[in-house]
């Protein structure tokens, strides 16, 4: 936002209505007269406010790049679970890939039993490494739906290629659009045209505005809903494996009132840091959580090492 | 940690205990023996735990570069008051800059009827350009001290060079090493000579590693008890000011059982983000909170745009 | 790689010896032994200078992930064109996106005239908005190849969905994987079984592990050759839009042998740094430039703002 | 700056032409009319230029925040030895830690064989860790001075603490204040005291806005020049341990014609990259070189890892 000042004797005294506001402002001047520019970093305030302050000639905003985001109202509904502000939390979980019908349907059981709403596990697995497992594919989509189905789970999964989506979108209450795809827009188009909910993971160094527009790619293109979700930002310090951004998800849940969840296993990589930054994110805003679970991490076929018994589900909608 | 298996059949056996156990880990061999790397962002685990697995020939262990940090008991005592894992969080608020004698004495007042235990408010100030307003200096450390005395309070403030280490250290409960300074390694020195404890903010990109040897520096220089600050590190979007790193403090404070305390006014820079992002760190495992507040933000002489009204301070240990 | 050190007497000497090569590293200890980890920047140095150490027991290493990259031989050749150590330096020129087929006609005359060897151009354009014009798409590609074969130039161009990996492959010399796509393994898997040559560009936040990774998945899946590109990594300072990373550049051409190119223009996104920053990377060992170009910047349908005017084209060969 | 147009209907115009001027620019509106934000990642243009397009009604600035060091012409003078745009470049080169008045004689012998011109080396070493080889303080000023003079260099050296700032200013030609302290005031202010050049190296996360106006402080405060220093900015890439800013090193250099040396032993740790980092960043526009060098690295007291031999000194200046 550009505040003009009508003329410059009104500087000082508007430069201070702006601050109480909240505002952080830069001050530039022309030949004759002075205007702010209010920082991205200002707490967000109605423009009527700014408009009100005695010495403002006019305020001029940059239009949203994402009016179809902007416009999604809270919550929103994904097979009849409500989710985002002006709902309660909601529990993902399950295993970083789907590894077995056994295996699924066991997990789904469990942590139902423990709140969970959502049953998440990947079919298809982005890896890192050619020579690593890549998923079971389509057989696994059957499994984790009829688990799901089974124990009163809905379910979340991703997706990695446009040809994938019809038949991930038809397993999947949720379609999960990973971090590494953020801004695979090709992936994005194809999966907004099955018309199901998106949740839409953050990439490792994307900006809060590059997130909304891959969100705002999936609305244009036809999807009903997106979520958001939060799982670390690229850091650099090893005792993490990423840098959780509850700031980010603040200002998305709380300041913007958006549907946001949060990844705590996929932040920072380790075990014993994913209950506290479950409940940590809870109190920043989000509305939900998607934790890794697993039934036996030695064995995992990925990312075992982060991967929490169903049990200690438990410890986050209660504290 | 590197852990050496007795003989290569064993390692696939004692890889899966090791994932098991919560720790990342890389394979290497030699010529006849296969080793793993255990990488930092692993889950803490007894070093018994590792030995006790069949298989393991030995366990190598790096020494600890902090002993002195790490055998600082916690709750630590400021001037009477707990601090630190085992003690109930504790609330410090006050102005960027301690801006009069009256503007202190008032603010104490506020925010002791919220709860808050300290008040803190700069006499000396970095500040970014050598034309910015750079604090009242030694008189303001005599209001701070009257000031909450009066209202019984503590007194945390910052210390910007060695020479001014003794009359800070007299007049602060609670002496703070800045964020720009956490390397400025002889201003520890001079800071730990005074014998009172001193809170150590981390540098906008300090390692943790870092960030605990500087308080190693104060411990080894003579300092009774160190705290540690987490304020934000330098991110990448111009959302937020800083990106708070809730993983260190939920490490410090839940998984290593440090005093640590969170910063949310300077980690975020946006007043609408207080609130939450402070609930957030107490989820997370932090100590206590350190909070910007001002009586009328519009004329404060720094950092107005971020400060909170007192009344605010209830929202964060009765959410 | 692990250095294990006889006993313990022979670990200072040992350390000695490998700080003399050029290597950090990290002292661990268990009960009877010392090891040392030598830390990923430390300076290549062969294997049997190590084992050569006089007290050194074992020397353990990690397997490459990337065997194929690694074989890789340099320089490799594009469609007649020998890029890589070993070879002169490759001028890459052209638009942003194609516009129309006398745009690109014309811009090969005038690039072809100052040196370059491939004409750049996006068909198919990745971009952060929806709302952003989207290329021209599959004419574009005609017209791009018609432009280059008319000047004696190579086709360098983006593809940014497994479907239209046989169209782009059939029109390009060199097939580019953009920043955005550098972990869609879908797509690098649908390039691969094209058997074209590929330019794998680096992720703005990516590792240089994961970038060769990503250059396996090519080679993995039938590509024949793979060259990288860096662009810029995420950086926080606001004067240039990406933190060009020449150590990686340096690391790769240099130490590695590999063929990297860089492309300074998204790199800095400063018309005025495009020329230094070019001419720094080849000093670097960057064995090719990839350099926007246009006729009339201020009518490019995107990124004019660091599009540069053919004619520039000769600072860079020939400083 | 912010360009006001006069009426909507020219604003598509002025675009078209702030944008041929390789100006990035976003577009505000208010009640009736259009304003464009140029951004900070923009070519550097003359304000006439802009004010000149037809259209524009006003041009607004924010004031420079470091009119000293805007002020300042290149090249400075440093004891008779001109530095910075419009002079050759410089070779300052000396191991990390001054070790014994042998040592640095016979390094300094060494490299002014090689053409350097300033000795550098540490009296006072920051270190990381309290246990760590703090320096050899007071005496090393004077074996580096006598080792200087006696081979016709000059004496760079760092400062840790504003009362040492006598002394160091009376051994050094130019003082250094290392990156850990780019922003402990306390000491920028004591050292400009001195009345001798300095050189300041940019904070490991530093933006270039914040080491100017750490430079500003020096200016202010009375230093005679300042030198800026780069020396890689806190990267996530394990392969080298800062990531060297030459992104940065053009921008002052080439565009702003400032002083600027970059260190780049420093910035990647990795002795097989100094050489060629080297020589990127005069392509780049450094105005000089600041290398370690060790006659014998295995037994440095500090950072022999990335020491070169003097000799290889040589690679630089004549590529």
């Amino acid at each position: 936002v550009i505040v003009r000042v009508k003329s410059s004797e009104d500087s000082s005294h508007v430069q201070r209505a702006l601050v109480a506001l909240g505002l952080w402002v830069e001050r530039f001047e022309d030949d004759s007269q002075v205007s702010f520019l209010v920082a991205a970093h200002s707490s967000a305030v109605e423009e009527a406010a700014v408009r009100a302050i005695p010495g403002v000639e006019s305020v001029a905003r940059r239009p949203s790049l994402h009016p179809r985001i902007d416009a999604q109202s809270s919550p929103i509904d994904i097979a009849g679970i409500s989710l985002g502000p002006g709902a309660p939390p909601v529990l993902m979980a399950g295993p970083c890939a789907v590894e077995s019908e056994a295996q699924i349907d066991e997990l789904a059981q469990r942590i139902a039993r423990y709140g969970a709403r959502f049953l998440r596990g990947g079919a298809y697995k982005p890896r890192t490494s050619p020579y690593s497992f890549q998923g079971h594919g389509e057989p696994a989509l059957g499994w984790l739906r009829r688990a799901a189905d089974r124990h009163g789970l809905k379910v979340v999964t991703e997706v990695l290629e446009p040809g994938d989506a019809p038949r991930v979108a038809e397993a999947a209450d949720l379609v999960q659009i990973g971090s590494r795809n953020m801004q695979n827009f090709a992936l994005l188009k194809a999966v907004a045209h099955e018309r199901k909910p998106v949740m839409v993971k953050r990439g490792v160094a994307a900006t809060i505005e590059e997130w909304l527009l891959a969100g705002e790619y999936c609305l244009f293109h036809g999807a009903p809903a997106v979520v958001f979700c939060e799982r670390g930002v690229r850091g650099f310090d090893p005792s993490t494996r990423n840098l959780l951004d509850l700031g980010a998800v603040a200002l998305l849940g709380q300041v913007q009132k958006r549907p946001v969840v949060v990844d705590p296993s996929h932040a920072c990589g380790r075990r014993d840091l994913v209950v506290p930054l479950g409940r940590a994110a809870l109190a920043a805003g989000a509305s939900g959580l998607l934790i890794e679970t697993h039934l036996d991490p030695g064995r995992a076929l990925s990312d075992g090492s982060q991967a929490l018994a169903p049990e200690l589900l438990d410890q986050f909608l209660d504290p």
